[in-house]
């Protein structure tokens, strides 16, 4: 058995791979990871293969269309998915744009959110709501942190009508996980469809879509998977890809016949792909994902993780005048806390004061408090860090 | 005034910038432009700085912000246009799915799509015709390339109805300049919004967008501006603007309040624009842009395009079995030409020879032909190579 100074160790190398941590103690994988150096190189590296082939030929253009393909693959070896079932996007939003902008929404259809969801993903529901004359209501998640059943709440919130589920699998501002497969069963019964934002879940616990049974999982690379920001994707159920329509669309998404006129849709994810993006991303993602893989399975990362997150979680709650949202350790490497006597401008200046001392955390905003995430490779001397400038 | 020679020698000097042009002779522009070493390592340098800074805090966010407005204010000073009326787009084809989709559309509605639009275009005008029952027809403007007038055929093709016109400033197939001016005041007299696919004008042309009275003018940055794949953008005329919705949705698009909940759309163009994209992309497509400027005006560069695209097109027309689309010199890099009792098979042929001897040319299979595009730093032997190619 590996003995903690030695995983210590061993981290201590596998983070020189990623030049943002050496100047400061990294709490913000959950807005953005670092990215190995390798995966930069990767980027310039491409660009410039890309300038000697091409920028635009047939060879070059082949040569992407391979890119593309194992990227795809590495993605679903995340995900424990067949790769045809991948969207590439630009981000996780515009992959639940795809899903819900692509259904056939019909006057009187209900979505149903969590009250945790992001900003983004309300905004687009408010949208559909007043342009199809759908009904959008919000079920209270953010009270089950610690008690009560998330199931139990989404159920009582669920109506006949209800079209559409969207909440995260991870959320945002709480860390806490939901139990995807019973939701996803009980959208199933009631005939929703089910949408799960995974900006926090994908690269940070081990999964397998196809069990967990979820119709839409909209994700980036660029959280806890530590590539670029430009790159994320949409998974969608083969069952029900046939009754998503692509919504943006471009020459990506569409057979053509020997005239360049659209006669159908490409096959598996492709189809909601629009046009050109900078492939080298693409492969700087790949690199990414090989470095933790590397390092160990899904699960080994996910252990680390809640390991980390239990460490920081009982200093923080041991300290007398902050207070973790969770009463028991968390089961993300989200952590969020709250100061006492916290108004949310002490919160804005408490992360400000962090960051002065690099200490990188953020402010949530609802519920009001401070969030610090952990990574397999967060060290325990980095988490000592920020309990100490928390005590003063 | 300056002589030929010195004219071919300082292109040679302003094109060691571009390694893509070492070692290849390369008429794609109008599929991608080469990128200048400069844009490529301002790509690893910004990721670095931004793993530096970051990569997330409020220190970096602060920066990536002022990224944003500079890059909106270089693609504004190409297109004569205030930079709060650009909406970031991952390309093109995202800006003609933002102005396509954010229509309220109803139900009778009539699209006039040209015959020249790239398939992409037309699967979206198609999805929009099947989802709100809006009827989509084509008006022939490939005829009118050397004879006719393509403003009368749009005339004639508008209905009372026609919500939407669809046409490219620059046809990508024929290479046909279409008088815009003229055509956004017959729109306007129709009460019909003009939706202009810019993918082969921007960077290739003088523009001045409030003059040219369009509404919607989508463009990239990868072809003729030469930046990365991956960035583009949108015009929207300011006062069309509260008429046409966000659709894709995200946290950039919103104003928040105190709680994050959504309460309105962000100012001009921001609101289009949805979530995470790669930042050093923006950085890499201003040096683009600053390396075009240092090197003329844009009325310079259009001269230069249309002394190097007559000169091409008087040497194709030279030869015996060659036939080019135009019958007098084009007013824009793209030329198209065909060869003698040629099959589409053959077309491929002559493509893929020519990529053998590095010369890099393109199929367009509707009307049948090689394109072979000129910006202004091509050279005279670039073209005289390719002739020589075609004449064997």
């Amino acid at each position: 058995m590996i003995s903690l100074s030695d995983l210590q160790q061993s981290l201590h190398r596998h983070r020189e791979q990623f030049p943002a941590l050496a100047n400061k103690t990294y709490f913000n994988y959950g807005g953005q990871g670092p990215m190995p150096v390798a995966a930069i190189k990767a980027i310039s590296e491409t660009q410039m293969h890309i300038q000697q082939l091409g920028p635009f030929g047939n060879e070059v253009g082949r040569w992407i269309g391979k890119i593309i393909q194992a990227t795809k693959a590495a993605i679903a070896s995340e995900l424990n998915v067949p790769p045809s079932t991948i969207t590439l996007t630009e981000n996780v939003t515009v992959g639940c744009n795809i899903a819900m902008w692509g259904i056939e929404w019909q006057t009187g259809d209900h979505i149903l959110l969590s009250d945790c969801e992001h900003q983004g993903i309300i905004a687009i529901a408010q949208e559909i709501g007043r342009r199809f004359n759908v009904e959008v209501t919000t079920c209270p998640l953010m009270d089950t942190l610690n008690v009560g059943d998330p199931v139990e709440v989404i159920s009582q919130n669920l109506r006949p009508n209800t079209r559409l589920v969207v909440l995260s699998h991870i959320l945002w501002n709480t860390g806490q996980l939901l139990p995807l497969e019973k939701i996803s069963e009980l959208c199933r019964n009631n005939n929703s469809l089910l949408l799960v934002d995974a900006a926090q879940s994908v690269g940070a616990m081990p999964l397998n879509l196809t069990q967990l049974g979820v119709d839409f999982y909209a994700f980036t690379g660029h959280k806890w998977l530590c590539g670029p920001a430009g790159v994320g994707g949409l998974y969608v159920r083969p069952e029900v890809q046939a009754n998503l329509q692509p919504t943006f669309i471009g020459w990506r998404s569409v057979v053509i016949d020997e005239r360049s006129k659209p006669v159908d849709w490409e096959k598996g994810g492709q189809r909601y792909e629009v046009a050109t993006s900078d492939y080298p991303l693409y492969i700087a993602l790949q690199e990414a994902i090989a470095i933790h893989q590397q390092w160990g399975t899904p699960e080994k990362r996910y252990q680390q993780i809640c390991r980390n997150s239990e460490y920081l979680w009982r200093k923080l709650s041991a300290l007398p005048n902050i207070k973790c949202l969770r009463t028991s350790p968390p089961e993300s490497g989200l952590i969020s806390f709250q100061l006492a006597n916290q108004q949310p401008q002490t919160t804005s200046e408490v992360v400000q004061f962090l960051e002065s001392q690099r200490i990188f955390t953020r402010k949530i905003a609802d519920p009001n408090c401070v969030r610090a995430c952990v990574h397999y490779f967060t060290l325990e001397s980095e988490i000592d860090q920020l309990v100490e400038a928390l005590r003063e």
